[in-house]
């Protein structure tokens, strides 16, 4: 491994604020994500070189990849440096990790390159710093499913302690993006600071059921956990066609349907790839008479995370 | 089954509020709870013919054992009635589900000398109707564990939905019982309805790490999510010494301490009998020079409930 100079790999788009969930449940996703080709250069420190896909900035210190990738570097000594080439395929602003997909990407290849000196966790903690400068907050649930593949939840921040969960192989996911800008801050500025103690203890019920419903596979129950009583109501509104779209994912059988992230992509949990499809064109026909344009994606849970390619 | 006269039950001590999951987390335990005798009666009804133990009602409607097998009697068509015996052994008041475990003792003995036609999701919800009785509210976080066994989460009322967790086979409970009286009342009315979003995430985030623990037998994991950040903080005031006991039950090598249903009893989980007797130890320790008399019951976790003696 030591003697790789170069690794490519794919970056995946993940769901962050799992329905119930919010802030600590993620999900990592199979058939959309980023490329990445990280090298390694007689010149020290990072430098992105190339950015495909995105208009994105390629000063260091300006971009996710590179704020990642230097905080890294900049916790041991190396006698070399790295090239970051970026082919973004996932939309920024998209609500599926897209700065995610860098951060953890550029942070991962670099391990990888080094010999694999550090923890998954302590991975995830050099990719949150990557997040810190996408989103002004250094936050987990994205970058923790895109390396660690699968559920991920993020159970402490003090200190960081995120877990692995079991992903029911029949389990497919459907994301419809609809071309609408969310901003991260307004969706943070609507959020109430305190909550209904009430609405606290149905979300944690709902979240202990989910848990379980991973363990036990039981996808019945997974729909009946997979419900977030504190957010949703809010942030939706922010999402024009929110509550059709869900309404239809669910009539069309899915297990259960959210805000991905903080929008405005919208997920849904469906047993079997047929029933994702079906409830993908199920969302596509609430928002194609809206004139809302869209990309929607169909995904497997992708239990590996990022890939070597 | 259907011919039998006479069930003879020990009808469990449950621990409710389990840390991260008030409201909606309980266990059930093995060592402490009280024995009931439920017999067919030519006389129509529910009548109390005997209670040892505690000073309680006869009267069907005023005893939570009454109440609840009338509300399961009221729901079916029965040309003969029952009587019911108590004899307490778990103390009112003390936080350790004594009415639940007498509801869910008389439902379940009387579904039994039917030929068993209720479910326990069911029973569940006539045993409700006691604890309705005897806290004003329904709730179902004592009499769930003491019904189905094992750790129960109940995920949601409306529908009622209970789901049964696995019990890790090395983890045992102390209880601590001080001889204080906190009244639910009390208990109640220092909770404050609205909570801080923040909290909330640490707490759904610890709830999930606890369900994950159960299941993977992880009692590292178990020990980290074994924090209530929302109500032990308040409610705790209420009990004099808890901060000190819940300290020498973790320096003692607990997995995790805290206020067991709305006080006054203090319940620690460890990993062995021995660290569970050696917890309850420290836990006597705070209370001896404090010249506050207790009871302390040791437990593996009775992952059956209530048993046909």
């Amino acid at each position: 491994m030591e003697n790789m100079n170069e690794i490519r790999l794919f970056c995946p788009a993940t769901i962050a604020n799992v329905a119930c969930g919010f802030d600590v449940l993620g999900v990592c996703l199979d058939t959309v994500g980023d490329e990445m080709l990280i090298r390694k250069s007689p010149i020290k420190g990072i430098r992105i070189t190339k950015i495909t896909g995105a208009n994105l900035p390629l000063e260091t210190t300006k971009n996710v990849a590179g704020v990642a990738a230097q905080s890294l570097l900049d916790s041991l000594e190396c006698p070399y440096g790295f090239e970051i080439e970026i082919y973004k395929k996932i939309k920024a602003g998209s609500g599926i990790g897209s700065s995610a997909a860098s951060a953890a990407g550029a942070v991962f290849g670099i391990n990888h390159l080094l010999g694999s000196p550090y923890t998954q966790t302590q991975l995830i903690a050099f990719a949150m710093q990557g997040e810190a400068l996408a989103s002004g907050a250094p936050h987990a649930d994205n970058v923790a499913p895109a390396l660690m593949g699968g559920f991920t939840l993020v159970r402490s921040y003090t200190p960081l302690d995120v877990l692995s969960l079991p992903s029911p192989e029949h389990l497919f996911a459907t994301v419809i993006h609809p071309q609408i800008e969310v901003k991260t801050a307004d969706a943070r500025a609507v959020l109430k600071q305190q909550i209904p103690l009430a609405k606290a203890i149905q979300q944690w019920g709902n979240l202990g059921g989910l848990v379980s419903g991973l363990y036990e596979k039981d996808y019945d129950l997974i729909a009946r956990s997979l419900e977030d009583v504190i957010v949703e109501p809010i942030r939706s509104v922010l999402i024009p066609g929110f509550k059709e779209v869900k309404e239809a994912a669910l009539k069309q059988g899915a297990l259960g349907s959210g805000i991905s992230g903080s929008g405005p992509s919208i997920f849904a949990l469906s047993k079997g790839k047929e029933q994702a499809i079906a409830v993908g064109e199920a969302m596509q026909r609430v928002y194609t008479p809206m004139g809302v344009a869209f990309d929607i994606h169909i995904s497997r849970i992708n239990s590996e995370g990022i890939k070597i390619l």
